[in-house]
């Protein structure tokens, strides 16, 4: 048996992953493990420091359910699901629009929609028209683009977390016309806040870090041929755009309201946030 | 707003974290960031992955209570509880007795017992009489020390897991005499399995790995004006001394059953285990 020390226990532990038999996995727990072990030399973690980090995992775990996600806002506020945004469309071309984070909140299922509808129900707030057009990265119009959007409402609850909200209120799926284009109505959404009464809002306190995020509408937009583009719209302007406490806000991703004159369904709006997304050709058909 | 890129991430995270209050915590922090960062670019973590990894979490969460512990065994079982550690005890003397994992079915309030007492009650298995001596390092007996010990019965299972077992068996506290020594009646502890059957199981079996630890008997002894010791013994020959899950078996900490001619309260003892402890100064005292 040979003798462990702080070097020889990570070879050890590497050892015996070594007749894993689906490499890929081998690979991300090699990387985990020596990171993990490096991290805790680096910093000579200490058992009650390790113990704080199993209370707080425990703790993450048990306010986890069906509307509640811990580790993914750890992930968030941590930059780590941001990162992986960015790994993900390394390869993606630079007019491509920006991906953001697809966040906790997205369902599946929204309401498919006409195009001008109103996604905000009878949701206080004020009114404001959503529009744009969606475009393949040499300029073509993409007709028949899936715009699937979700937002918060003007209290900063989304429906999941807001009984007062009716089920997928402010959700809705949108079909974009012949020249690609696409609207709807909305109420302009707000910055709100993270849930902080768990373990990752003590952890953001601890940290001397606000848990706010910029006022933004989600956007999935999809279509044959192209690249699922995942990214969302920020407004001009708001507070928490350059500290963005999950780090989803992207300069190239912000949008400011503008006059607006016209009718929609028999409602006139007065704003309109506009906004064109350039999607990015599948690997498939990058080649054509 | 600046430009977010696969490096600059991180450096915003950790510019969010420059106000921290606690410098250790933004010391742990940001070692924690920067490796979890440099991880996923190393491997280019996917999305996909990254929710496997975020469900993993998750479902080890939700079965972690008050008798299940399964953060404590991913720790264990990827070597982070045995470096954690092994580092803390990086200033112990070369003559002290190593230290091995403290476990998670520890418990707290063992009931104290005379030397020589049985603490296997009437679990079936075969009788051991474990004994020692525990000295600081000069080679002085400490008589008074407190020798806290527990160990899992022949099935494998401690107390806490198994419905057959009364409240507190196989554990018990012992007072060394006045020459230093402690012994007890027992039965051989078996090789078992840690559970296996939430997510810390599915993770070795994907890896290729046995969930198996070797028979040992916990330790914990303390006494004034020496480091506590937490530690175990292991038995020569057990099949598992080379492959731990949980890399707690050390060369050192390995001792044989002996034949022993004696009896205890009545009962004949026909096996001994014998091991001594030897305790490492406070740092306060090794100044003296």
């Amino acid at each position: 048996m040979q003798h462990l020390t702080e070097s020889t226990v990570t070879e050890r532990v590497l050892e015996r992953i070594s007749d894993c038999p689906n490499p890929r996995l081998k690979q991300v727990m090699t990387a985990l493990i020596e990171h993990l072990h490096e991290f805790a030399r680096e910093v000579a973690l200490t058992p009650e420091e390790w113990k704080a980090g199993i209370d707080f995992l425990t703790a993450a775990g048990h306010v986890t359910d069906e509307k509640r996600q811990e580790f993914i806002l750890l992930s968030d506020t941590l930059g780590l699901s941001a990162l992986v945004d960015i790994i993900q469309n390394r390869s993606r071309s630079g007019t491509a629009t920006e991906s953001s984070l697809l966040g906790p909140f997205y369902r599946h299922g929204a309401p498919q929609l006409p195009l001008g509808a109103n996604i905000a129900g009878n949701t206080p707030g004020e009114p404001v028209l959503i529009q744009g057009q969606v475009r393949a990265a040499e300029g073509k119009p993409v007709a028949g683009a899936l715009v699937d959007v979700w937002q918060a409402a003007p209290n900063g609850l989304y429906d999941l977390q807001d009984a007062n909200q009716l089920e997928m209120n402010l959700r809705g799926q949108f079909r974009t016309d012949e020249s690609g284009r696409f609207r709807f109505q909305s109420v302009k959404p707000a910055s709100y806040p993270i849930p902080f009464d768990g373990p990752v809002g003590m952890m953001l306190r601890a940290l001397g870090r606000h848990p706010y995020r910029p006022a933004h509408v989600h956007f999935m937009v999809s279509a044959p041929g192209y690249e699922n583009l995942i990214t969302a719209l920020y407004i001009t302007g708001d507070p928490y755009l350059d500290s963005d406490a999950v780090f989803g806000s992207r300069e190239s991703l912000v949008a400011g309201y503008r006059p607006y004159n016209g009718k929609e369904g028999g409602s006139a709006i007065r704003e309109t946030l506009e906004y064109d997304f350039v999607l990015a050709p599948t690997a498939a058909n990058a080649h054509l």
